[in-house]
């Protein structure tokens, strides 16, 4: 029973002739491989590194479970080769989602010119540059009345530096996102960034391996922060987790460190993350 | 009395009715201030560094010494301002000497267009966006008889990233770095870069500076290596060390990272130069 994913918050949809992303009851995400390049590069990069005995098991579970590439049947497109993947937040059913693209730079030297040029400008145009990093997509659980707030991806998109501070504290606030008067309350920072197991715990320790490895740069690669705040607001707790997703940019790293992608990371680290949990 | 020093391997040079740097007999380095905004920012750098209660002890060890500017008269170009620095090299008649230009990125947002994009197409060429830095002067004692080998600053600066690596092992080697039948043997490798005062140690402590502080981001700012080889040649200790030096480009830090910087540093530490001294 395949159907059209709830919490998709970046990333393609269906549209133009090319199916969306479908998701089963068994906890898999199935992602259309993209017509050019980019889906031939991610479905190798997930071939390779599900296989690659260098990459250690801690830092695996930081990545969706790979289980393959599957053709399906899709309306007005015919069979298409989907990646058939873990789904990252099956089993929450009103999770709160952050996609957090990493990198001051999304572009990389192996690409085109024109590619180059737009993503040059897209990150001048961003936080990116500023913060080494900027949220691409967005889903806020609100109330159990008001459900999931999703913001416009453009306009989460373009955000300042300094609103990219804001939203990153009404990820882990227990008041309305929404409401501009409300300051965000920060309540659950401690428990979704803070902690041996929180997201920021979670971060350095994907920022460490980042900092010895040199088989892969994630070029343009998202880290997604997931958490249910339902059962945070009953005072349980949300199993906060991060996972990186999207690599139809990946490239070979030839013995030199992603430097790029673990600037990104050390502003979660030291600056964003636990300002908002602490202040 | 001041002269010419003997060592500088980049930088700006006298010519075109501007002043070049000087240097005197008590260990002071007078470098003209550049004509434009650069000459502005470097000195307010250094007036803001100096004073600044933020920068811990250990870190201050890796900025020259600033004694303030003084007007000098100058052939050709009449009175002109200098900043006076500590001179890193005196006391040293043949130190090795390089000049690393730290940075995927040498451009900042708040630069003019024009700049930016000289900035970026250089970047580009050179093995800052590979590398995260690039080498931008360099001269290596050779022998009593040879003297000092100082290539051509341009041939330095676009070496490719495999060429960096080669540099970096010569940097430490002590057999000749020009006859290129002799491959590096990087007999000075752990004690110069290894050790708990080498230079890795120095970039290490470096970085974990830079991880945290958000005052000032070191736009296009080298980090200089020195060591005195014939010293090395006689089993003496070399005093290797570490300076910051260049910083017509800074800007504020606004509460945000420079990861750029950090970006740079990081290669140094995890793959170069332990490549260099352990293989």
């Amino acid at each position: 029973m395949l159907k059209v994913p709830d919490h998709q918050v970046a990333g393609h949809q269906a549209g133009h002739g090319h199916p969306g992303p479908l998701i089963d009851d068994s906890g898999r995400f199935y992602k259309p491989l993209q017509d050019d390049d980019r889906g031939a590069i991610e479905a190798a990069f997930y071939t390779s590194f599900s296989s690659n005995t260098r990459v250690p098991d801690h830092i695996r579970r930081f990545f969706p479970v790979f289980y393959g590439t599957k053709l399906l049947a899709s309306d007005g497109s015919g069979q298409w080769p989907h990646l058939v993947l873990e789904d990252v937040v099956s089993g929450l059913s009103h999770p709160s989602v952050m996609d957090v693209k990493i990198g001051s730079r999304t572009w990389y030297p192996e690409a085109s010119e024109d590619y180059i040029q737009r993503c040059f400008m897209k990150d001048r145009k961003t936080s990116s540059l500023d913060l080494g990093f900027r949220i691409s997509g967005l889903q806020l659980y609100e109330s159990e009345e008001s459900g999931l707030w999703k913001p416009d991806r453009k306009l989460v998109q373009h955000l300042s530096a300094d609103e990219v501070r804001v939203v990153l504290k009404k990820f882990v606030s227990s008041n309305s996102p929404i409401d501009p008067n409300l300051n965000p309350d920060c309540s659950f920072a401690s428990s979704v960034y803070g902690g041996s197991s929180g997201i920021l715990a979670q971060l350095l320790e994907l920022k460490s391996w980042f900092e010895d490895q040199t088989i892969y740069h994630l070029n343009s690669c998202s880290v997604l922060m997931v958490y249910d705040k339902k059962k945070e607001l009953k005072g349980e707790s949300s199993d906060a987790k991060v996972k990186l997703i999207d690599f139809a940019h990946v490239t070979e790293g030839n013995g030199i460190i992603d430097h790029n992608f673990v600037g990104g990371t050390l502003l979660f680290d030291k600056v964003h993350l636990r300002y908002s949990y602490q202040s």
